[in-house]
Formats: C-alpha cells, sequence, structure tokens
C-alpha cells in the first residue's frame, strides 16, 4: 500500500529534504525512524526539494510498503522515533497512482523578513535578519509585475536543468506586521531558488536600489543576472500543498 | 558613569540570566563581550533572575564604569562580540542611583502554549507543547480570580526565601490564535515561578481537572502544594519591563 505522510520541520539542522550522500536530510530521519518501526526502509517520495536550512510548516511525501502499524497511529508512533524537529502530522491511505510531486497542482511559501534594527534573537535561523528598514508598498508595486502566467528563467538559480521555465504565480504579497515583513508566494510550480531570487529582487526594490517597474523588465530579460541577489534559507517556509 | 542595556535573548541554551559558577549564562555571556570590548569586566546588574531556558524579548540590565565607545554605539559593538542568540537593542546612560530591579515598577510576561494534535518542530523550545486541546474561556474564567492585590504564596515556589509574598496582577489574559494559546501576565512584581505555577494552574483549569472557582480557593488557601504544576520553562518570555 501507498500511504502521504504530511510532515512539518524545522531545517536548520538538514541539509534539505532529499538524501544526498551522507548529509543529514529530512528524508534520511524518516527513513531511519520507518526503519526502526517497521523494520525494513520503504521508499520515501517527497513533494519538493527544500533547500538547506529551508523550513515546512506542511510538506508531504508517500511511503510504499506493508505497515505493521494502522495508519491512524502512525503519526504518534514516528513521532516518538524522531527527533524534536521534525514532526508527522498527518497519515492517510492514498492511490498507487498518487505521486507526492506529480500530483500536486501547487505550493504556498511565505518568507519572514526581521526589520528591526538589530538582529532579534528569537527568530536567528528563522528569518532573514534584514535589519535596515524596507519599504512595503514598493515592494508590493513590484510584485504586482511578478503575478500570472510568466517565464521566470530571470528567477531560477543559474545551472539548473529545468527546460520549461514558464510557471503562474497566483499570489504574491509583502505584509508588515511589527517588526517583521512576510512575503506570500503561491505557484502552480516553483523554480529551483525562485521564492529566494524574487524576495532578493523585493528587497532591493523596498530598500531603494531598484524602482518597482524594474520587476517587469528583469522577467522579459530572462537572464539571472538582472535579479537581485538570493535571499537566505532561513527566512523560507513552504507553508501549504494543494492536490486535487 | 552607569548605563542601561536593552537585551533580547533566547534562552534554550543558558541557565538563567545570572552568573551561578562556570554554567553558561547570559550574565556570563555580556560580561565577556564586555570584556572583549573594554578591557575590563564592568559590574553587571539584571532587572530579575530568569530560569533556566525561559526567554526575553526585553531585558534590562544596569553596567558601571568607564566606557571607551560612545554609548550610542555600544549595541552595535556589542552585538558583534555576542553569540546571536543574545542581542543589544539599546543602551543609555542612567543616574547613578538607579537600579535595574529595584527602580522597576512591573513586568509583562507572556507564556505561549502549542496546543496542536503533534508537537509543532517550529516552535519546540519555544512554545510548551501540550498537544491536547484547552478551554480557553475556563482558563479567563480562572484568570479572572487572580486579578488584583493578593497573597501569592499558593503560586511560589516551594523553598523561596521572600517573606512578603503579596502582589498585584494587573492584567491575567488567555488568547487563543491558531494552535497557540498566548497568555499574558502584567503585575508589580513576580515571586519565584509564580508565572509557570499560575500557567500550570490555568491548564489543570482548561484540560477540566479544575473548575475555574478553584482558582480563588487556592489563593485563599497560601499553599503551593493546592495549586497546578509548574508549566516548563521554554514557553515563558520576559515581555516587558516597566520604568517610572
Amino acid at each position: 500500500m501507498k500511504i502521504l505522510l504530511e510532515l512539518a520541520y524545522c531545517g536548520s539542522a538538514y541539509h534539505g529534504w532529499q538524501v544526498q550522500g551522507d548529509a543529514l536530510t529530512v528524508q534520511k530521519i524518516l527513513q531511519d525512524a520507518c526503519e526502526q518501526l517497521f523494520g525494513y526502509r520503504p521508499p520515501v517520495t517527497g513533494c519538493s526539494r527544500t533547500d538547506s536550512g529551508v523550513h515546512a510548516k506542511q510538506f508531504f511525501c508517500t511511503a510504499e510498503g506493508v505497515f505493521s502499524v494502522p495508519v491512524d497511529r502512525i503519526p504518534a508512533a514516528l513521532n516518538t522515533l524522531l527527533p524534536e524537529d521534525v514532526s508527522v502530522l498527518d497519515a492517510r491511505e492514498v492511490s498507487l497512482d498518487f505521486h507526492a510531486r506529480y500530483s500536486c497542482t501547487g505550493k504556498e511559501y511565505f518568507y519572514d523578513i526581521c526589520i528591526s534594527r538589530y538582529r532579534d534573537p528569537l527568530t536567528v535561523g528563522r528569518a532573514w535578519q534584514y535589519c535596515r528598514p524596507l519599504d512595503v508598498k514598493r515592494m508590493n508595486q513590484a510584485a504586482q509585475y511578478l503575478c500570472g502566467k510568466h517565464d521566470f528563467a530571470s528567477f531560477c538559480a543559474a545551472g539548473s536543468s529545468v527546460i520549461d521555465t514558464v510557471r503562474t504565480v497566483s499570489a504574491l504579497t509583502a505584509e508588515q506586521a511589527g517588526d517583521h515583513i512576510l512575503v506570500r508566494i503561491s505557484a502552480d510550480g516553483f523554480l529551483y531558488n525562485m521564492v529566494r531570487i524574487i524576495v532578493g529582487t523585493l528587497v532591493e526594490v523596498g530598500r531603494g536600489a531598484m524602482p518597482p517597474e524594474q520587476a517587469e523588465r528583469i522577467l522579459y530579460a530572462a537572464d539571472r543576472s538582472k535579479a537581485g541577489p538570493t535571499a537566505p534559507a532561513c527566512g523560507l517556509y513552504l507553508n501549504r500543498v494543494f492536490y486535487s
């Protein structure tokens, strides 16, 4: 049978989701816990490859095999075996043709920027400690150019092997709450480092180094070097994953 | 001269504020940074002795001595020498008779309880992972009995040497936001473990193990054993410190 696990994790200690050699990854930690619980290592497929240091409020993966524990008790059983920075929130059976990644119809990320004058020790590793004021209105003006169906090649890390760089961004907003600016973005799919490059670009606009309209010119250039820097991983959260 | 430093810190790695032998404390870390910056170890007095694992969004301490750096540049200078989980937010000169602890007229704490079914990996160490529902209305009913000027002997850790256990609680509320319940409490002063015992008691009421009116009976008993358990340190934040 195939089960769909809903996870949440703090990514600070992990080299992202995907198993890569001996590096500590969330996939490895989960497979270790599965091996302890079920006596073997089921194949596990994630909905996304989050980067090193990126967090997830919601992340889905499937596991395939024969499970000796009733599905509704799997979360509690795995949680006793997982470290405190990874949790299983839900488990349910899915059909064998369900694919954690390819069945996904969209995702929502948010990015947390802390703009207090000095770093906030309670959000270090959880937010970009930017420590300078940003103009949220300008950031939202720039964001409007990026909403809709566009070629996001300028917002894709150099070296990515993806050929089709067209994606549809259904929402992109920046909102200030106290000393934090939260950037929210939803799309049908994301290119490698796309959210972090978009945030890095919006921050360039917010600090006055770029006019908001430049976001449109960057899009049309289809050239990574025209966009802003890649924002640090620690502020990025995969927030929701959509399946039809 | 005497300077007043405003700090914030994540208490997870520290045995509280106060220097105790070789234990890692926030006071020790701050004095280490001062020694590096000024070439000697100025005496430092805090506004409160926070417990091991307790956090501070705002904490004040004074330092006395001759400072070779202009006061307005001290925060940035100390922050480069402090670990990421401690920040200096402000520095200003105060009169020599100002006392970080005795000049304080009141404090506000908040306590964060996470009630999601499974632990939230993003707030582990930052909130009490209670993982069961709580009735916030009942918690607020109980809280009303504790507001005002009362003898809080029942809400003081056994073994405390304080003689006068009368304090005035000016506000005590519980509020739910998503999967979190935030308990806020302001008072002119706090007994040892007072907030954590009050929260532990409100949780007993919230889960249905005590009627709200019992809070009043606990107050009158002036007996620690009548109150609820001491809530874990990790959910507690010193939020604001008041000086006249």
